[in-house]
């Protein structure tokens, strides 16, 4: 079989350069393009040393036929720079917000800008295979889900849309600095990360209408209201969710067995999405794209509590979005993100 | 006047070094004695060499004229340990569990054990200045507070107390690793903990109990229900608790301005206790005794958000044991206290 | 082609586990059986979350028809647990010390206990593939170099071979801290490594007689002396060398050019080691077999300045252990150790 | 006693700010005014939380009446800034290189800029009390050493006043990312500081000529020679400098025995530097002002190993800073640096 030739616009992020480090492995693809504006000429290894082996150069534009092109770009410049892609018939997984949100007037809301392309909204399919599977089969252009909101939807989505738990749901998550990504900023200076916890978003962080749109998606009363406090934590990889519901009168009866089954039933053929029996760590999911997902239960109190943790950068942004290309282009779906975990 | 003097009984844990480091820089305090089993017989620098300076000789038992004695031994030892010395007139602080709760009945499902001096329970004053100052003065035993329910506590109180949130409340707590105590555990072993988030203690961690007491305390209704998810992330020192609750119908209509008011009004006095104007950092309160307290509203959604961040060696456990000993003894409740946070 | 069947004694120490994650991984190798004791009868999926999908289970003695074993046992059990798999054709890998020295007079010495097969000293080759690759194709017992002779050796070897220097040489090593192990000790206690740089060894590291027997087998004099001083840095992976030598009189007058050019011609085919043209950090190797190696001259003050980085569990450790497998049975020398290193 | 009134120059970096904690909590101090363009007409607290209580505002030039001022402004701009003051009849402790080094020419070479004030520089006393406390009592102007300097040159300055060791000395430091300052930069972020080493400066770093030019100064021969590489490893603060030198001919026969007592003697009466009995850990220092060495002898190769440790931000730059206006004002010397190492 001929493989895939993909391209990556703005290499030089977090996202764009793990990416580079996935596809550079993945069986089935070719990495033929990799884009970066400040960098551009440069050798990819010069600027990341760990991928000095591709002897890829940084242009300026993508270059040479490409199948699919991952855009790494920031918001608005992403909405921008795909839509010619899309029009040379270049499929196009977006890491970016862009195209997330299907509301076109969320996004002077809360990324400050109109949407270039509000028509492409409604095409756009949010690309989280547990939910969506057979849509990015077919897409042309997948919105990659945010690594807050994947962690957050991943660990709701059997409650909300079995209809168990009162639609007021709170997530707490704790994200490593990465995150934040590769932008210079005095709160992920390391003598002012290490050795902290910061929460943030308070007024309402960008990733809440985004878990906001898919858990009312699931929900057959379409009233879910999130409460997301995201925190930063000295680390640098890992994002761990823990999200709380009351147990709606007369559901759940069952307890701890009743919910685990729920959970179990619910991602049963998942290749990454697994429930497991002891609370995960976020270490337990690092360079790996497992999202390890964990329900619990309090009778007396009714209340659950769901954990899950992925890594930020992989689940959360590069390896998601390499799933999402496995299922459009009809391949394995684990191909190229078979590693495991990197433990210690 | 002369000074006061103290005694430590079990300072090679982390609670119990750094009340040696605290008391011995305390201009109003000698400190005497310091006790450990596997240690004794050994110079205190010789076990912690940044207190070679002390020149204190670990023993097995306390020695010499004490007038008050702060207990770091773990549960049920405590317990044991102190009444002896309650009987001698020797006032105490106790940095265990073991008079914290007042329902003996409480010991055995909490704890697992059978308290040993039930009947010191209702006398032992629960040492949270901020809710029991004029208590902790004339009280000859004071249980000094958890780390968690520190936090927690703080946090929650102007709220619980003026009626203003359902009784359904949400503590998310992550705290560095030295909450977990110097005894070797594979958790705490530095290659697990590093570049990771672990929640744990979701069937019921001890400190549930604490901070469910003190809120019913202030809850009119005596109807408070905590759910209560404590993190460990890799970091040192420090809590940062995020804190949960739903705004009663027809409350803080006055949004942000009112609430806060009401935890300026709340604290105002507080020396250590401060409601701040950004969502605080658990580093800015590095080695200092400060609880920082940051509430936020959603008039949308009807969710109260609250924020505390405390060092949890020191307002969490050394510190907090000092101003309650200052309380005790007439002293200015700043005294040996007043060191600014270590910043970065 | 039919699949090497391995094995691994001890898979529970960090060594052990990270030999699974690869082997596991490794396209011509089938893992048939890992053994522990205090583990025995456990799924390896219950202790090591991140490899639950292997569905092993640990035993206690090495299972099924084995090709080749690794032993990941402490030292002295390893020499007399790889005595019996000898005997039985099984072609073996040591992890431990055990067969690294080739003098027996050196174990009592450096590591109190007398060797039980002193014969087999000879025979064993030190699986350093730079070095001893002819060798160890067909070795039947491998012994695994230590992680900061690896790195020490492989900084060195092109300047001691050549005679370019005074073979009174001084390595600065700094060390993650999982080349510690698993074992639950105080100085590897998180709270105790956070924050902190240690130096140890000061009065002679076990891994000083290997690094000064294979840099003295290289040295035409025979006069190598090392002085080696290990310290352990705040990080759960890697180890940087940076080894310290002065130009013999008369040489290296090309500078920095002659010194890059005698190193890239040195390791010119080298498939791990790689001459790299800045300072390499710990983390370019992260989770890779790679070691990159620096090489700096000062020629106003006569000294030699190289310095070396890898991954202490992969080229430190399970990773040479499966490249030296890979030469052993003729395998590519790269099969199943492509991983790119983890950024960031 | 009237307080010292004093002013800092630059209180918005990390040494400026540590200055700030310093100086409020001295007893002997009135912390008048705090300076920083950027920041001009914030408070203090604004900027920095920990610092809230001081109730200071940051001002654009010093204000009201000072005795003694500090600069921590970046080179040239702190000559340029100094020399009005002195003019004044300020005392000043200038925390930049620009009156570290005695010849003028050394600043083109080492800091890229013709020195503004060069006459100064044989007036100004390097501010390292262990070596030049007589001078500096009458100083006005104490430049204040380097982070890295006041490490090496307190491990190494016995062995080269009493002329026991080759002057070809080798310093190998690790340094807290806290060293590089506040200013942002790629090395000094999180994602790229975590869980890695990196050496620096191979081609020279700063604190080569300071370290030189001291040492050099005790060395009855004139002929040190110091190759120094330091490297940032992933903490906030402090340094460990382990040093190398070989013993000359003769010398030291009479073993650690020998070299702890010389040690011992030279270090008798310094209330910070403290020669300690096993090798020192950079955290014992932490928040403290102390000095800690550990001498070190093999007497089979001839080498001594030293290991220093400091805090890079207390007695490698404020607290020493602090300790020089001590003796400069004739205060007792550890008047507002009482402050224990905080641990864990």
């Amino acid at each position: 079989m001929n493989k895939i030739k993909a391209g990556i616009i703005n290499v030089t992020g977090y996202a764009g350069v793990e990416l580079a480090r996935i596809l550079w492995q993945h069986p089935d693809v070719e990495l033929v393009s990799v884009t970066g504006r400040s960098a551009a000429g440069k050798k990819l290894g010069e600027v990341f040393p760990h991928l000095a082996v591709t002897g890829l150069t940084i242009t300026a534009e993508l270059e040479g036929k490409i199948d699919v092109a991952f855009s790494a770009m920031a918001h608005k410049a992403s909405a921008e720079g795909i839509v010619p892609l899309l029009n040379k018939g270049i499929r196009v997984v977006d890491i970016s917000a862009d195209f997330r949100l299907k509301e076109a007037a969320w996004y002077p809301l809360w990324y400050d800008f109109d949407h270039p392309a509000p028509e492409l909204l409604k095409k756009a399919i949010f690309g989280l295979p547990e939910l969506h599977r057979a849509l990015i089969k077919n897409a042309d252009l997948v919105a990659n889900p945010g690594c807050y909101p994947t962690s957050a939807i991943l660990a709701l989505a059997p409650l909300v849309q079995l209809g168990l738990v009162e639609p007021d749901l709170i997530v707490d998550s704790k994200s490593g600095v990465s995150g934040a990504g590769r932008t210079l900023t005095l709160p992920t200076h390391f003598s002012e990360a290490s050795d902290n916890v910061r929460a943030y978003g308070l007024g309402g962080h960008r990733h809440l209408p985004e878990i906001q749109q898919e858990l009312t998606l699931l929900d057959a009363t379409k009233s879910v209201s999130v409460t997301f406090v995201p925190h930063v934590v000295p680390m640098t990889r890992g994002i761990e969710s823990t999200c709380y519901a009351k147990v709606k009168p007369g559901k759940l009866s069952g307890g701890k067995e009743e919910l685990d089954k729920i959970y179990y039933d619910f991602y049963r053929d998942e290749p990454y999405t697994k429930v497991v029996q002891q609370p995960p760590e976020s270490k337990h999911t690092l360079g790996s794209n497992l999202c390890l997902v964990y329900p619990a239960i309090n009778q007396k109190t009714g209340r659950v509590v769901v954990i899950s943790c992925i890594d930020n950068l992989v689940k959360g942004a590069a390896g998601q979005a390499v799933q999402n290309m496995n299922i459009m282009f009809g391949l394995p779906e684990t191909s190229g993100l078979e590693a495991l975990p990197l433990y210690p």
